[in-house]
């Protein structure tokens, strides 16, 4: 069900409004006039700074800031993004990063009389060097993906999938943040311990069944006292943004640490991030009515209602999983999509995950970040893991060029999309997040 | 079993030498001339700026280096030091760590002539407002007291206490660094989900089983590069020091949440830290040999295998946790001792720890902080947790004054202190980790 957003669209989302770059106009384009997204990049020999991506373009933030093109509180906010990392930004709060957007808007428009002065001051983005967006104080894993945690409590529990707190309790653990890393590079395969079922005492060594995890990344904007948590009415307007986020996973050295404290090692050695913040303003057209609760669900608990949440927590982002392996591109055969899905599917919304977050005292700041928890769908064709989709390594799924995969291989590049469409509105995408596997170091 | 140290001992550990500063050579003193912890502090109207205890006063290394005092590597080292946190100092490495402490040892004893233009630089203990020493990156808590799983699993699987992984995998989980706090505060009692065993749904309130944890704080001084492992034979020489860490936990809200990534809420409301960091170096005189994994059980993977680390990787440090409840405030009652234990009761050594953060690639920075797990002894009066001393809440304990606990009332207060004695050398203690309960918000 969409809901009334229409009192958070405004200007910044009229579908007829055009750039005067004409790259941002292109149909497909992931980075069109209505959506905006913050990064930080670096070009050779200058610092890294923020900017605003613009069809192939990005807009430098603190060359336009210094070019007098801000005003008022957007030039305040243009300030913040300056430097290299947008935490002094995440830290000004809802009003200033409206008013940059609604001012970067306004100045990218077709008709924009400042367009001579800005032309200059925009970067190609294939020859920027695109760095993590924020310094990452804290990262939180969730486990919203309902779908997910119930294929993944099948293998382990078929009788018994989903576990007693999981419509209770918005799941999570903390994560590693010092590995988090952005789209682009590699991934060294983890050496760890793994013990197949059959084998007397564990070994150390590759993980055999490395595997990607399909999640959204939310982007804490202004965060809370020690002691202090925030209101379940006033969590949504927290968060600054959102990525797409693979939650890399060693599945056997998970199966062996993971109990009784979760998972550690199997998922510590990387985490990478689409570089584009895709900020909760651009997305205020694509809310949806919670509808991943089941009627006869139980009710959330007090601290996690909120009416307006449930009628428009939602978000309608859809997201794929390509694959490319090295055999693949040696025979130049195109990535190959191994499922689809879609941000509604998770079970709490990003609302309920900050309230829950904070709701014993746990201090938020900005620049950190959550992690969605694997997204998969209801569909066999949406599965967020290749755990899931080769049924925990038991039925291998089949590549073209004649390859198979139960988990991954070395060089295989794992490319995650993510993009929003709905009537009346120009498409906005996420960008990419990609990253290679290098073969695993000897032991 | 001792070990053969000696190699490690200097000059800086002479039992003879002696302070100008009379507090530091009295007897039952943290902090004589053979200790030297460091920390961050400030006094009123001042900035945070690293400083070493002496007896009950600091050296402002800032002032002192200012004052000429340091010279070569020992006066890079104060530099490092003279800022808001140690994490440059931690970055330097173990030979600046080495030229600091053995200058402002040689500074600090009787007979140096300097004595005259450091006595106007030393503030009071007293007078000084503790920080965090450090910013810490990511905190990591690891689960190595096996007294304390052994007790934890008995309350959970009677047949089967101890997990199939815990004799091979040095257990732990993240834990969260933005709760982390000095010592002398407060905390406040989280409200939480909580569901008592016959209750059909859960509820949100107070945590009815707030515990405290006794551990020791493992400070990283050099990490690594992600995807470069640190070898277990270099291990040792990455960490920086050590202090008392008191890991609170909410039994109830652990209880319910927990299952299957681990412990989340019950534990990131509040962690509180000693403020002085006892060096690896001061610490060198009290190593034992690593007799916590008794004859029999598996020896350690290649990976987490080092001889002089077996021979000498485990510290004796004597550990007692202290309670002190509003009513034996009132009444003029003494904190009561609830229990005392060894850091020799870790299964794994820090090295260890450290190998196997690091093995699978993830990268460790300065100022990173580990947790060693809830360190208790195999004597019931060893226990470092109230989990355990009122057997999971089934048997109160007493205290002076007619009162009891199951888990802490509000106003309560836990004090953990450490100390290390050996024959022939200068006691040295830890400081305490001091912090006390205040009632929950109202839901």
């Amino acid at each position: 069900m969409r809901i009334p957003t229409e009192a958070a669209v405004n200007e910044t989302h009229d579908p007829n409004r055009r750039s005067w770059i004409a790259s941002a106009n292109a149909a497909g384009c992931d980075f069109p006039i209505q959506n905006l997204p913050l990064g930080v990049f670096s070009t050779a020999g200058t610092s890294p700074r923020g900017g605003i991506a613009i069809g192939d373009r990005i807009l430098d933030l603190a060359a336009a800031g210094e070019a007098g093109l801000f005003e008022g509180p957007s030039a305040e906010a243009a300030r913040a993004a300056s430097g290299p990392t947008l935490n002094p930004l995440m830290e000004a709060g809802p009003t200033a990063w409206s008013a940059l957007r609604r001012r970067a808007s306004s100045l990218l428009a077709e008709g924009a009389t400042e367009w001579a002065r800005l032309e200059p001051l925009l970067i190609p983005i294939a020859a920027a060097d695109l760095r993590l967006p924020a310094a990452i104080g804290d990262y939180t894993d969730f486990y919203a993906g309902i779908h997910h945690a119930l294929n993944v409590g099948r293998l382990m529990r078929p009788d018994n999938p989903l576990l007693p707190n999981y419509k209770y309790v918005p799941i999570a653990y903390h994560g590693r943040a010092s590995s988090i890393r952005p789209s682009g590079g590699t991934l060294r395969r983890p050496n760890g311990q793994r013990k197949p079922a059959g084998e007397e005492a564990p070994s150390f060594g590759p993980s055999r069944n490395l595997d990607y995890e399909l999640e959204l990344g939310i982007w804490i904007g202004t965060g809370n006292r020690l002691g202090e948590p925030i209101p379940i009415r006033e969590a949504g307007r927290r968060i600054f943004g959102f990525c797409l986020l693979n939650d890399w996973s060693a599945r056997d050295v998970q199966g062996w640490e993971y109990q009784p404290l979760g998972p550690f090692l199997a998922k510590n050695f990387s985490t990478t991030l689409s570089p584009w913040i895709v900020t909760a303003e651009a997305l205020a057209p694509f809310r949806l009515a919670q509808a991943a609760r089941p009627e006869g669900d139980p009710k959330p608990l007090d601290y996690l209602w909120d009416a307006a949440d449930q009628a428009g927590g939602a978000l309608d982002i859809g997201l794929e999983i390509m694959l490319s392996t090295e055999a693949m591109r040696r025979e130049g055969i195109a990535p190959q999509r191994l499922a689809v899905s879609n941000a509604r599917h998770l079970y709490w919304t990003v609302a309920q995950m900050v309230a829950h977050h904070s709701s014993g005292g746990c201090d938020l700041h900005p620049g950190d970040l959550f992690g969605s928890g694997t997204i998969s769908g209801p569909a066999p064709d949406s599965l967020g893991s290749l755990l899931e989709l080769s049924a925990g390594g038991r039925q291998p799924i089949e590549l073209p060029g004649g390859e198979t995969r139960r988990f991954l291989e070395d060089g295989d590049e794992v490319i995650l999309k993510g993009s929003c469409r709905r009537d009346g509105f120009v498409p906005i995408g996420f960008g990419e997040c990609r990253a290679r596997v290098e073969p695993a170091l000897p032991v």
